[in-house]
């Protein structure tokens, strides 16, 4: 049965979304092949007819559709338990679990104001009116005055990084020796940077640079061939 | 060999360190029991001829000086490997690391302010002046007018908790069916709040309160044996 993974479409070939990267990299990690089709903020209508969901990614297999970049990797777990395993033990479920919501709560909010306007370059050409509307409303100031500041307010991004910074200085990656569905998380991240943004978030002895450069190059390279910026 | 542990002495029985009650946690995981000695904030003389370090806990164990609660809890991992587990896998102890960190520096300067002026009321008769003047110079104002304040300054601090109130709706402990360490170093936090205050911290829905309430009946009641308050 054929899968099929809704994706974000940016201008030109860029595909940024970090939640449609935890689905790419997720599938890489199962073996897995999706058909692409594409959603913008502005026109969703490759959805209609699945859900009423309107967010990449969205997976679509057979009668199956299943929203939402959590429940797509549990979903591909149940599946394909024969695969490589996303969550090989309850407690990488956990750090998983407890990253997906940390991620979006604690890191998210801190770097999108640094790289906002870059991302602004990259969206469809028809969802930049809208994409700049919304996100000067939630920063009230705009993407130009926010990347203004981005030198001294990455300083909050790179410490809040502290806890998993420990964790990749002491083990190749988050949950061992192989990636795990947890690294996918954070990897997420940083490649909705590095697919927008010439930015340079991490020093080149910080750990997670070395803990980024490993999961670059994960599956032949998945990550580091999408169109984006070196970092 | 005879186990000595030092603890951070409060006035009567108060024992609120949140560091040590990790420590006093996993040596109970372990099934093991130690000796106790005591320092304050002021007289730190009964770790002269242990160490230079001067914080509990601090672990003896024969002629080995382990200092610091993480370097205590890996120690009895590695010296009584065939007690149960502090880091069952290799997940376990990247989470554990995490959160080593992650308490630290995300929660614990949130909840300080909330509880310092009841901690005041904990430490040992010849602690109070030090700990208020250090606390209230970290601050920038009073204990009390911190503790007037924390009725809503307690929301940060609860908010902050989503990403591991995820996994305790999910699993009984935080990295399965059963207690490790990542829990110890949840739970020495809800601990030194529990043994100085009865600031309500946890509403009785919240996933994490039933959380709690397992953690203070494991080993016989160990932590809600302690002198504290009802939370």
């Amino acid at each position: 049965m054929t899968l099929v993974l809704c994706d974000l479409l940016g201008r030109d070939g860029y595909r940024f979304s970090p939640y449609v990267w935890r689905t790419k990299m997720a599938l890489a990690h199962k073996g897995l092949a999706a058909d692409i089709v594409g959603i913008t903020l502005t026109d969703k209508s490759a959805l209609s007819g699945w859900t009423d969901y309107r967010k990449a990614p969205v997976l679509k297999h057979g009668n199956t559709i299943v929203c939402d970049s959590w429940h797509i990797a549990v979903y591909l777990e149940e599946n394909w338990p024969e695969a490589p395993a996303l969550f090989p033990d309850r407690a990488s479920l956990s750090f998983a679990r407890f990253l997906n919501a940390w991620v979006v709560s604690d890191l998210y909010p801190l770097l999108l104001p640094l790289i906002a306007r870059d991302v602004l370059d990259h969206v469809h050409s028809g969802d930049r009116a809208r994409y700049r509307a919304t996100r000067e409303e939630r920063f009230g100031r705009t993407l130009e005055q926010a990347q203004a500041q981005r030198e001294s307010e990455a300083a909050l991004f790179r410490s809040r990084l502290d806890p998993i910074r420990e964790v990749v200085a002491n083990s190749p990656f988050l949950c061992g020796d192989t990636p795990c569905y947890a690294d996918y998380i954070l990897f997420g991240l940083f490649q909705w940077a590095r697919c927008t943004s010439a930015f340079p978030l991490l020093d080149h002895a910080d750990p997670l640079y070395a803990w980024r450069r490993e999961m670059l190059d994960l599956f032949a390279g998945l990550g580091r061939e999408a169109p984006g910026y070196p970092c």
